[in-house]
């Protein structure tokens, strides 16, 4: 026979929308640096190409490592954090970006430094500038150097030619220039600062560590590190922690906050609490919801593991029917999506998972997944299983359809790679081939995190663009590049 | 406040018992290092610590690679897998024993290969010796020089003075001569050769791979492949495989077999198929025994993951009681013992677990587990829990009490060390901290497993002896070094 | 016995003055960066610590890459140079200043790289700018923000600030704000650029390269790509080539020319040509005369490999003395100062030199060296020499005393650390404890490198601020870090 | 133009004959590893690919580490080092052999260890066995199984079936087995051995260290340690050293010496000492006899660098014509023959030498060499002077032709491969193409080596079997394979 078997057993779990960032900060403990490398360890889900840490101590000035790959192999070695004194710092990890042309450098690699006339301050980025190629050539004519590719760079640039006085003066001053979707954390020699858009698309929370603060993109990277969860930052606020103190202000129009829907669906992690309920529970709820709306007979539930878990809990609780573990994951890969190159990611792929193959013979099986992007997963999945001799496969997902792409921070396909863009659910069930396909609806969706009354179309209470195409913050790069509004859904701005 | 914090917010999860390795052979494919590395990455589980991979082919003879680390790190660049030419090969994968003086060598990584008269040979080797002192010291007073610290070597020496002519045949002959429990892979410049002792404590089972045939721990590791499970190899069995010819022998004495019923419970992975059933399927059958054993009222049932999960929904599905992720583990983590030094493993621990806090809080859970070991583990996930705000905490163990090491092919603390060889079932209670505690019985274990009739004293069905302390073949090296053997139980033998 | 024996039988190789860097770059030829690599491993005497190559290719537009370390270690392998595609290309060698706070980070290798409005440039500079630093506070009071603590990054943010409209245009506008030394090569999308400082303090020349053309520090780098050599650039002179063109301009107001004298004496390669002579020539040249100034009778004239071999060829050629290899040094060693920690260096230093002792016994030595700094290499020398039974160890130093330290590209001491600005001649010779020691006077040295007349005081020919205190262009940083110039000679400007 | 230059620009310096080993060993000392890896360092140019460390102390028992490489980069860290505790240790550094099929693999490094049921044993070894093959497969057939490729191994393999009590008495047991070339360190957990075979056909010295001993097998690794050299240890002498007592035994019946000739043309370091005088010493003297043997009329003698030098300076001081350094080697390489695969070491040439052109041009030039094997390198030598404009070239070779290959530890060509054993003198003047090419006689070499009579062809005083065809030790194996020696020179034995 020839080398590897050609018939597809193993699926494709690529076809998910990839957050990009997460940000992290402490001010006031000794060693800052091991707590921001915790932290950024329980934010791995948000970004697995590189990570990167800034500190500052009097002795040493700043110090900064930036490094890719996870957090356990970079930053956990004396020789590495050795180098990372000080009792104030910041961190990010972060995914590649699709759009950019080549392999990610390390100078792509936030936080992002830069030494002004009154000192220096550091910036880590979670989010997506969408007005950054028109900031990038503004700032280039105006004699500025770029060393990155990254949009978020441009914040930085924006600040040292503000005429203001002071670092946070500064900042407020760029982040007035820039539009679209930003959770930021920053620091200076003194001074740890978080900063939310006015809407309030991407999460950060406030912690207290001892006598000292973190920021965080989610509560599970305040529990590695024993923190205590304090609050949201607010849509639109900038904190400004100096010694113990916390100042808070308001520096942009106050808007109708819009947080982005999808962290509930898939992007948070389950442990972390958005609101005052666990991710874990508002997906439990989902999958209560979807059954609900989408119920049929069969033998078992079983999730794509590992996010459609929690959601097929819930489907199995409400439906009544037996929740069992179909498709096992192999725990020595990480989600398929660590690695950027397509030959990795195929080979990836083939080990990821198998099918529980006597466990499923014979059996009617509901396969609950978070979502379905490009559908070649779902495809592959379905093989698979029905391979293994299921007598029926039945998909729920737990969104609506993704039929538009998202430019606040996701990295997702152009549109028409979302299979939701060009087919409606029945020729997508056709198109998988399953005996039943349904999605939750988007109604639905909303009941399930808390919005008893549905979606209101005229304020929506979410950013649900993916799936509404209703842009809360018109996307104005991508606009001149080619992307077209729906006709229906002009952004409100 | 200093440095991390000290109060146990993360629970360690270095309290398992431990299998040693995984086996693999492949013939009759080409590019057989591919298949081999694809088999052990789904044979990880037995053995993170080190790989190797030896293949032969006419025009390059034997090609061996040996590595430490993951079969993810080492085997998929074709820097080394395009060392590994042939259509014949096997591989190993191990955990390093804690007996051993100092760091594993890569001298001491398997497979091993020797040089007869008569051509080469490469033997792989799950399971332990228990005569290998014994043989080391004679094999060296007649001149022999050992390369490595591992008691596998002694095979390959014994081989090398068998009077034999054939390399089956000297197999034979070394295996006559050593105790334990031993499933082997080997190969010679055209035979892949599987032998497991006569009471079959290790699993080995055939595949049917294309125009050839694979060797492998477990079934999991054919489906990774697209092979097709065969049958096991037979205790006491060798089979000699050349071309498409399959050979069975049956070179010992036969006797009634012994398989490690911890497989069940813990070693194999659940998508793995033992006799008829998956093992998914038998620890969810171990979950509803032990829910009818020990029943308890409750409002949620949370696994420690990810080993406790199948009981767990068993134990959820049989008592109604509704199933929940209360604990989330980072994925980003492997199982903790990937890491042989107690720094990183103190590291790792730290990193691993977090409690789903506010699904928890007010809440009585029945916590379940696969085992309790040294019971380090289980007092910090119950503090964790605790300090989660959950009102009751009762744990319900998914194996009997842990009295007894293991010494064939698992690695194990020294008795003292095991909690249940020192405390009663109360005690343990007490000293856990918990409302409850409740092992399943050794009689409904065998139940679950399949023995409807329980276990017969006489004539057990497995070998369960680190529960019963009854070794079905005495431990020589170790009593020498001091181990008594429990009054009750003198072995069969 | 304890460790190490503490005796110095070994001396310290690590007194001499360092050059920073050296600079290449070529046009017109397919595979430039391997071009480049070969140059620079022909330069790497210039610059030890780190190298770097950008080149550019229409379709991949700039390419990168920036490594520490030997060229021959970093510049070989297919996966760095196949990323480094195109006809045009530019790099660097550096050194690590001693003036700078901590370890030189890998932002701080050159070439740097600039996006302006009519595209891309890369520069790499050899030389030093003594009005760095208040350039640098100017450029950041205007927004620049820095990504380097290297004072050649200037250029390329005065670049990014110019009015003028082409990139040339813009060098020019940026190089007249410089002050100091610098030779330069630049390059943009289809032009390579040359530049010397009005003084022409530093090398640089022109080669052709089959149809295309090669800059370079030496020309030896020339020969080891097979290029020939046609020119210097001038003093003052800037060419910019584009396809086979050569266009020359002389931005700069003229200056008389005031090249560095040293590079005759020790930075150059001895089979670099300047003028029309081999360095190797000069020095045989500068050791007759110092045989004619400061003859001894002796029975060996033995060089302090390898700096002072050409100079004792000279003066035994001269003297009649014979000529022998007394001192032997390990070639598994580079010089000394590769590695730029303290702990390597001492290390590096006893591994490095041996003594021919049965050769030396007895026997009355002329030792020749390049120069002493601080003159701890000549006492450890000394002391190595007597210990293997010389009968008289006499010094001849093939340059003036080094007085004060160069701030135009070269590492030195600072000045109280140089020997010869706290002692006398004489006072070295019993602070060295040698039978006798002489330098090279400053006119012999400028009769040995051709000025018949000797130094003309008011208009000397070449720089020769370390041995004269004479500065041709005021170091304007170093004077308000506190520097003092000597009073008899303000520099001219 | 295309890629690089096609024409033979830089010569390939791949033309020499290449010692095997180095060995080296101490007792008595506390860090004995820090002074092996300063020893193994000053007998690099005895093997450069990979070296290997043992050392012994009561509490961790025997330790050891091998790695590919030079020793100042494998040997230097602390985290090798510090692996290696004990007061008493061997080392070895290794070059590879042609002979073995594929890469050296880490297991055939030295020093080779073996558990002995008296205790273990450690043995380096420089030379080689001529009848390994048959050893080897006498070791095999008697159930030995061999961990390396290497001849060595079968010396520990030897001892291990010896039936005598003591490992000394082993070792002289397995010895008398073993034919060819050996110079041995080896060590037990107290005991430093040291043995050179009945011809003393490769060197090895005592040095007395500190309260402890050395052995080395050159006298330059004991200067870099501050040892003072005592005596040579003897052929067929054997040294146990214990404590501080010395034993000396004579294991072998009586033959008369025949130490390698070649060691003073070029494989020993010119610091060192044979006999009474350096090897500098022997190498100049050599130079002056060529001069007398074989004037000529010209301007510059000059050597082809390193290996040529001694020798041209005593061909100067001899002719009375000027000594020059007409070729300049890149210091950033080390000895063209450090890599072992072919593309290296094609890229090494390419980079390592450069002609000085100015100096050259017009000149008539004395091209002086160690050694002729091949003629490739002195024909691209030649070419590179002529094309630097070398108005004539002549050949002066301070060694006689290489007609016959050496079995006795030193790696050279196939016999078709060498130059002179296929072309008398005067052909192969016309093959290089120079003006003249004289080679030392054998006579004159024996004159300069100290024997005033020259050769005595009925008992010559040194292993001159590469010139003359007479091997002292039949070559056992080589002969099996097809190797035939010369009518005239049928070996004594």
């Amino acid at each position: 026979m020839d080398a590897l078997p050609r018939h597809p057993f193993d699926p494709s779990d690529d076809d998910k929308l990839r957050e990009e960032c997460g940000v992290f900060g402490v001010i006031g403990v000794s060693d800052a640096a091991n707590f921001i490398a915790l932290g950024l360890h329980a934010l791995q889900h948000r970004g697995q190409e590189a990570g990167g840490i800034v500190t500052h101590d009097p002795e040493h000035g700043f110090s900064s490592a930036r490094r890719f790959g996870l957090v356990r192999d970079s930053f956990t070695s004396a020789s590495i954090m050795d180098t990372l004194p000080g009792e104030i710092g910041i961190g990010h990890v972060r995914y590649s970006t699709a759009g950019s042309k080549g392999a990610t450098q390390i100078r792509d690699v936030q936080p992002f430094f830069g030494e002004f006339a009154m000192g220096g301050a550091a910036i880590a980025h979670n989010g997506n500038i969408v007005n950054a190629d028109a900031l990038r050539r503004e700032l280039i004519e105006r004699g500025s150097i770029f060393q990155s590719s990254s949009d978020s760079e441009c914040i930085i640039h924006l600040m040292a030619r503000s005429l203001q006085r002071t670092i946070p003066e500064r900042m407020k001053d760029a982040l007035r220039r820039v539009e679209g979707a930003f959770s930021i954390v920053a620091m200076t020699r003194t001074k740890l600062i978080g900063v939310r858009d006015p809407l309030g698309v991407r999460p950060l929370v406030l912690g207290r560590l001892g006598d000292g603060y973190a920021l965080s993109s989610e509560t599970c990277a305040l529990d590695i590190i024993g923190a205590d969860y304090l609050r949201e930052i607010e849509p639109g606020e900038m904190v400004v922690i100096t010694g113990d103190k916390v100042e808070s202000f308001k520096p942009f129009e106050r808007q109708s906050p819009r947080f982005c829907i999808f962290e509930h669906v898939y992007f948070s992690r389950p442990d972390s609490i958005i609101g005052t309920k666990s991710v874990y529970e508002t997906r439990e709820a989902i999958g209560r919801e979807l059954a609900k709306e989408a119920p049929v007979d069969a033998d078992l539930v079983c999730p794509v593991p590992d996010s459609g878990t929690p959601a097929a809990i819930g489907y199995s609780l409400e439906s009544g029917i037996p929740y069992a573990m179909g498709i096992i994951r192999n725990q020595y890969m990480g989600r398929t999506f660590i690695e950027p190159t397509e030959q990795i990611r195929n080979m990836g792929v083939r080990l990821k998972l198998n099918v529980n193959r006597a466990l499923i013979r014979g059996k009617r099986v509901i396969l609950v997944d978070d979502s379905v992007v490009r559908g070649t997963t779902s495809r592959k999945i379905k093989e698979m299983i029905l391979d293994a001799g299921a007598a029926e496969v039945h998909f729920r997902i737990a969104s609506p359809p993704t039929a538009w792409p998202c430019f606040y921070g996701v990295d997702t396909p152009e549109r028409e790679k979302l299979l939701a863009a060009t087919m409606s659910e029945d020729e997508m069930r056709v198109h998988l081939g399953v005996a039943s396909l349904r999605f939750i609806s988007l109604d639905g969706l909303y009941r399930a995190v808390g919005v008893a009354g549905g979606r209101d179309a005229r304020q929506p209470a979410y950013c649900d663009a993916c799936f509404s195409g209703d842009y809360p913050v018109k996307p104005t790069d991508q606009m001149a590049r080619g992307f077209k509004l729906a006709d229906a859904v002009e952004p409100a701005e």
